[in-house]
């Protein structure tokens, strides 16, 4: 699946300069963001999460309303589509890792023809494996949606193997954490837990979506430190990304697992926003 | 500084794709090579850890003979210069982390014209600080030279408030990697020792020369595990990178230390290896 949109600093063009600083060190953020029924879904969301994202590395942030305004020209009439925002600190001024603060940050948009979701992966749920890799943790990039993503690169290598769609990863000091590209949400005795993302994560769009409807509902979801023994204990397991919404998961490494009540009371509550045709 | 020389994929232009992995996932690695007196200084081991990152990562690894080639004709008469490798895996042949196998790596080769190093560097020492930025730990990267750097860049920020040139840092679960630049050893009766980066840190190629020297001299450098009670316990410390040789360290957070006789031993053991018209 190729682009078929591409604007570099809003130009239609291919190429960018091969002094960026988002390929030299992975110096810069990006957002994916799902087009459907004539809407980017959640953009105010990605946004807000940039926002954070340049505040926490010092990038100096896009003008957000303008960026809004070229994402929703991208936003194809009722064709899914997915829109990726890279943003990076821009050019380098100079050689060596230090920023020296005049650079001007560099903004990429992509858009991907998208097919709509296979209903029958929401409705079954999917096969799901244990990571071998382990992320390692630093709080300074943990929650942050960042360029630096070779753990993820080598993780879903990995997953070639076997027949899983996603791989659960834990890391270095044995904390769950995720999937290569989704959150995780475990259910036991009717309570919901994901994974506190201090060390090491990203804190996904769909994930902060969910746990909000959750509260609504008055069925608050509990951020805090998982680990195997909650993986295992759990009696319903869930995924979320900003494309998917929510996926169960159906098999983890041979133990199987129905979507249950909860899974799918959370499916029902967040079907609705994910079909609106303006954010909730 | 900027590069008075840049080719991507041979060619000289100074633009890449937009799709490429180097820039969305820092999917990808890198060399910084010394130039001096007409020739690439340790070019041979700058490809040989390049081999290595490739292997560690599925990457095609470009045709190193006439790799070199290409990096030998960049070499300037006698001036001093850097000259910057980065092979990614590639432009993205689909969307998402996994690579699809069908990549073709890209090559990218930029000269930056430099000064001779300030020869009081490396005769005074430096003042240098421990950064307070702990690096993830992940045995999956460690030691591989490669685009995932925004860790250095963060700890680089946080040097800009004092003087200090260089930042030691330590990892998750307090071990003692490196500098933000530069691999560290340390000294204490007569015994040298340098971290072991089986969790992360880059096998810098100037570390394994040292190294190899100081076994070829009879006084061999233990690799081992590190922590801040051996950092303070240290009666000599010294940096090493590819451009610098060795500095020492002169002044760490307030301590003084005097560049003692095993750092000065290793650095005249080293001077006409980098001086030299070819590689020993």
């Amino acid at each position: 699946m190729r682009p078929d949109v591409l604007l570099v600093d809003g130009e239609p063009i291919s190429q960018l300069s091969a002094l960026d600083r988002g390929l030299h060190y992975g110096d810069g953020l990006f957002e994916t963001i799902a087009c459907q029924r004539g809407r980017a879904r959640f953009v105010a969301l990605h946004l807000k999460r940039l926002a954070k994202g340049c505040e926490r590395f010092g990038l100096c942030a896009p003008d957000m309303k303008s960026l809004r305004e070229k994402i929703d020209q991208l936003v194809p009439g009722d064709a899914s589509a997915l829109i990726k925002l890279i943003v990076t600190r821009g050019r380098a001024t100079a050689r060596g890792y230090r920023p020296r603060g005049d650079e001007q940050t560099t903004q990429i948009l992509l858009r991907y023809p998208a097919s709509p979701e296979d209903p029958g992966l929401a409705h079954d749920g999917i096969v799901a494996r244990v990571g071998e890799l382990k992320l390692g943790e630093n709080p300074a990039l943990a929650g942050i949606k960042h360029l630096n993503r070779l753990e993820q690169v080598l993780a879903s290598r990995e997953s070639d193997a076997s027949g899983a769609l996603e791989s659960l990863l834990f890391s270095s000091s044995g904390r769950l954490i995720s999937g290569t590209m989704s959150n995780v949400f475990l259910v036991r005795d009717n309570e919901v837990a994901t994974p506190r993302l201090d060390l090491c994560g990203v804190e996904g769009v769909m994930r902060s979506v969910v746990m909000r409807e959750a509260a609504r509902a008055q069925h608050p979801i509990q951020e805090r430190a998982l680990w195997r023994a909650d993986l295992d204990a759990a009696q319903e397991i869930f995924l979320t990304n900003a494309r998917i919404g929510i996926w169960p998961v159906r098999t983890l490494e041979g133990r199987t697992l129905t979507p249950g009540p909860v899974t799918r009371r959370l499916q029902q509550l967040l079907q609705p926003l994910l079909e609106a045709p303006a954010d909730a």
